[in-house]
């Protein structure tokens, strides 16, 4: 790189948890540099945000319109390279759109958009105007995660025979929603969130995690949605079959009302040679069985771990890496890929989730949201 | 009481390792003491094992039906007061219905019987003689599994929401049941195992140890059933959704091709006040976990346990007890039992898994089996 | 063997938990009955503790002096083998003596004796009679203890570097002693205990634990002894610095107030190859660390565990064993070296811990007092 | 703050590892801008170190010296406010002195300086400049590190008896200080590191970590160092008995041959009412254990951690993090004093570690090899 990339933000505004997880993962590593943004659709709120963060109020807008316009308008040196979005994914097609219609690369936070139709069109559109499209599935971005893709595709679990993966939270157990608290009310929202809230919110991230590790494609499923707390609009638990193509199987189960629970996605992979489990809330282990030898704690940093562990890594063994410097490894290497257009260099193979992605997470939200309103009978995934 | 209880034995010559295990779990505790056994179908090993446990000749029996008659011929100062069958589930109704009849108490390695039909005969003859019936459940045995029911009797869960259970192991994942493993060899035939290989050897122990600690009734459930291992005559792998009377939902699994896995059966019970977790390989410890507060991790021995606990336990704090222990309380309470028949006291509650957990156990391993047949669709529990 | 050997046993009586302890390690395996006892000095209670037994009233004596006249005269096809000093380290000396001269094999808790010098007397007593004497320092029948020794015998961790080993517990945080507590009492005493309350009780166990596994010997040791409770008699914390033979050096701490603590004893060695760690709590477990490749967590059970292991098992893996089942692999390698004895077979080498042991715990315990009232100098082992 | 603090660097050129862990830190929360350096002696690597950073190349010094003359004749808008040391040990108290004396402000990595003379020193400039000196300590900045200090401050363990720290590393097992690895070939050379190699490098974290939580103060120390690889220079292996003033224990030990360990630093405070647990590489717990109640394991993120906590803690729950938001923590508080300072605004208590910090610990490693080699003996904590 011969310079710093330049970000704009769209969202992330004050109190917006995850607006700082995404300029944090964008800057650690000192190659992209937040210039511009559009941090509300409230232009006194997004230019107040505009001042924490120090940034020139020429460059703060009032709306997501308005920046795409004005970067345009500056010069090559100035303007921004690509547009981080951090809204809720209701506005998330909109945005994108405009951004990449006016020449800009994006990097999207997850759920794509709102329904499988708009991430159909969005595909389209990374199409037509090749852009770099990156969306944020962070846990992706782990080193160990990265070290158990690497596992199976050197085979060295043999054939995949089963899946199991989770993603229990319990921060839902109460209606807060109807308390006032935001992150609840819009994701409890069929308006604003979509068919789905625990499988839209947190279940696209264990199907993620495990189409990452192990390149399996899901053949059909079977999902038990409930709403367990009263009067929420849409579910707080899943509990999924699944079918893989090829004859593995997996099951799937997210919940929003475990209590006790933080963040305890985990997934465990197993072959015909050897198993694999990872915890997202200890990150830096990755445990690998085998018949007949003792379990193995796999841990970053050694000369054990594959090449693609080492890029992914930013320090000694020993020395914890958790979720933020996963976070980073996605931006990174979405960096890579626009550094690469923007120097008009020749693509090479990148390692970030793509619209591709995207648009598997959201046919597999659909298909799983009519499995379950079929009385739960198995349903083949919905073409993308 | 006033002498020890004498223990005839069905099954468990040598070579066979649950006999062993009932041996040490009965006698652990100076409460009984094996005085009679027909070891096996053969007269000659049946003998030979009987001279390793340096029993009286006079006691060691070519055949089941031998045994039940010598023994019914004997004084009432010299009989056995019970049998402990273990032997193949094939053979359990017989064994147990001949003994019941001749006047003997039963304790029983699971599952109970062949099918749920035997189970439902075997029901009324236990009924019909009023004799004990103890079957060995063995992981309710556990301390912190009675902890863990203690809990959720007391109201400190609330209202029980979720039930997860897995029995994932690996030794099948190869084909050994061609190659002379007898263990293997049995389990996998339909004619010697029933309708089930995975769901009825393990399956059911996490059917029941969710059942013994919650309490829930199983309403309908959805399975997929899987053999992965080419050629073999029943499945090795299960994955079941369940739904509970009141609502709650379940996820069971279990598997005998989930390589590198040992024995490692584990539930988790999410209730609206609290949830609850225990690892069968890691016994001496509950995990139990508040929406507010720290995670907690409640351990045998200690005072904050409840009572019942404590009677399930031999040593103090921090000197660890594990399986043999476990399945030993299911004889101590058995033993309780008989002890309470033999000296004709009024009959108390006992806490040792019953025939009727052994009918419970076959409806779910038939409803399991229908379920999957009929293409996975939701399945209502079959009457017991 | 051709009969179950025959135990009598001194000390244990009502009340008293290691008594219990001994007497299920004793008879788990089938192979050693209990037929006879001088169970308390209070013959009434002696009595009643037979009678929970059930042993016949004429083998159950009012003390122990009586008890091996009685036995000594009955007919060699009725005595007692040997006998199982369960009471305090005070009267161990005079028992044990008692029943060498009397004929009788002995298996004796630990500390052998109230001091160096009684051990002392006790080993020539032991060569002198030629009879079996074990000494049951539990923890090194630990299946997974003895698996840490043969990879340390069998060269895996290559020169043996440094040992750590931690025995903390927090029992006696407050003077519970002076509350009537038995247990306390007595070990805080030094008319009844010795010269030391928690180097005695637990220390030694850390030391025998060390030396079963590395089979280094101590050079010197630095010791700072602390007695945290007020008023109490004895220490009840310990750190010791230690120098083995040949170079590696040593940490060993114990304590009695160190809140919180179960029975954490805790052992790692490390070597120039490899390190090892284990702890008591988790006893199925060997944690094994190799300087470029994973961490590797050995289990009981498995066909890469060593043969010493096998035979010191009784469960297939992922069915945990634990303290118990430890205790009672000291008595059944005892009972082997018993049966070999009484039938006149040629002594095997044996896996229990001998007078020998008893000797060197006892030099430790006294050269640890030394070191610490000489204003913790370094000090070397006292010679034995 | 109204704007982002400007930073320089002296040390951290290219290939340098904590270099970069310090620009990670100091940028993570967008407060602080790295515009200068002296990131090399060597004026050619320096420079391209500046290019690798995208610094204006007239910000890119070729000497410490350069650079402080250059930055002061700069103009306030535009000169950095405080200058990061991130060189090895030897040249600290040299830069330090030219950059307080030339009005900047210093945050530097530990150990202080070379030795404790020049701590002394340093601590006069420090306090006649009246500059911010912030010591980078890093295992400090974990909120369950913060966590556990406000325990012990507000009760919570009672009077701290005893506390056990460890800083096990193994990657000195081979003497690779002689095969060209640089982190080795100084730390091992007493001309370099001074006179430890060990408690220089990693005991003083372990050390500056026990007195961070529990307050207590080092009476007097029993040492015993230890080379254990052959023509060594400095001591590879540290094991350190502690009597703090007041009469709390404690066993300090560190060591870089304890092969298989990575990163392996923890602790335990033990106190009359409850203990405390906290392992480095698993950061985000921290165990609380009391006498009569379950283990607890205390999270980050939750509504029962102490404020303090929260302030240093960038996710919610369940999101962990890890070493360099730890290490960004130190920055942060570093830059509100720094802030304060450019601010004139009133001086307030800050959570870092200062530059007593840094005098007591050079303190501790000069009393610990004076203790060695006095033949381990109970040696005074030198007076600082």
């Amino acid at each position: 790189m011969k310079r710093k990339l330049r970000m704009g933000m769209v969202g992330g505004g004050q109190g917006a948890f995850i607006g700082s997880v995404h300029r944090i993962a964008a800057t650690m590593d000192g190659k992209i540099e937040l210039v511009a943004g559009a941090f509300s659709s409230d232009p006194v709120r997004s230019r107040a945000s505009g001042k924490d963060l120090f940034l020139d109020p020429g460059r703060v807008y009032g709306s997501y319109e308005e920046m795409a316009r004005g970067e345009a308008a500056l010069s090559p040196e100035d303007r921004i390279d690509f547009v981080s979005i951090v809204t809720p994914n209701r506005s998330h097609f909109a945005i994108a759109k405009t951004f990449l219609q006016a020449g800009f690369h994006v990097i999207c936070d997850k759920p794509i958009t709102f329904d499988l139709r708009e991430a159909r069109r969005l595909r389209r559109i990374v199409e037509k105007t090749g852009k770099v499209f990156a969306l944020t599935h962070n846990y992706s971005g782990y080193p160990m995660v990265k070290e158990a893709r690497q596992l199976v595709r050197r085979g060295k679990l043999g054939q995949i025979l089963k899946v199991v993966s989770e993603y229990p939270q319990g921060w839902l157990i109460h209606p807060i929603e109807k308390e006032g608290q935001k992150q609840a009310a819009w994701r409890t929202d069929p308006e604003q969130a979509g068919a789905s809230c625990c499988v839209g919110d947190i279940g696209t991230h264990a199907e993620h995690l495990g189409r990452y590790i192990t390149g399996l494609e899901i053949d059909s499923l079977c999902a038990d949605l409930t709403t367990f707390v009263e009067g929420r609009r849409l579910e707080d638990d899943a509990n999924i079959l699944i079918r893989y193509r090829g004859g593995a199987r997996g099951v799937l189960t997210a919940s929003q009302i475990s209590v006790g629970e933080e963040n305890a996605l985990n997934i465990r992979v197993y072959g015909t040679k050897a198993s694999l489990e990872w915890h997202q809330e200890r990150p830096n282990e990755l445990i690998v069985k085998h018949p007949n030898g003792p379990e193995q704690i796999h841990r970053r940093g050694n000369s054990y771990n594959s090449k693609v562990v080492e890029r992914a890594t930013r320090l000694p063994a020993g020395h914890p890496e958790a979720f933020l410097e996963a976070f980073a490894n996605i931006y990174l290497e979405a960096a890579r890929a626009i550094d690469d257009a923007v120097s008009g260099r020749k693509v090479k193979e990148y390692d970030f989730p793509s619209v591709e992605d995207g648009v598997q997470g959201l046919a597999f939200v659909e298909t799983v949201v009519k499995s379950s309103r079929s009385k739960t009978k198995w349903t083949k995934l919905i073409r993308t």
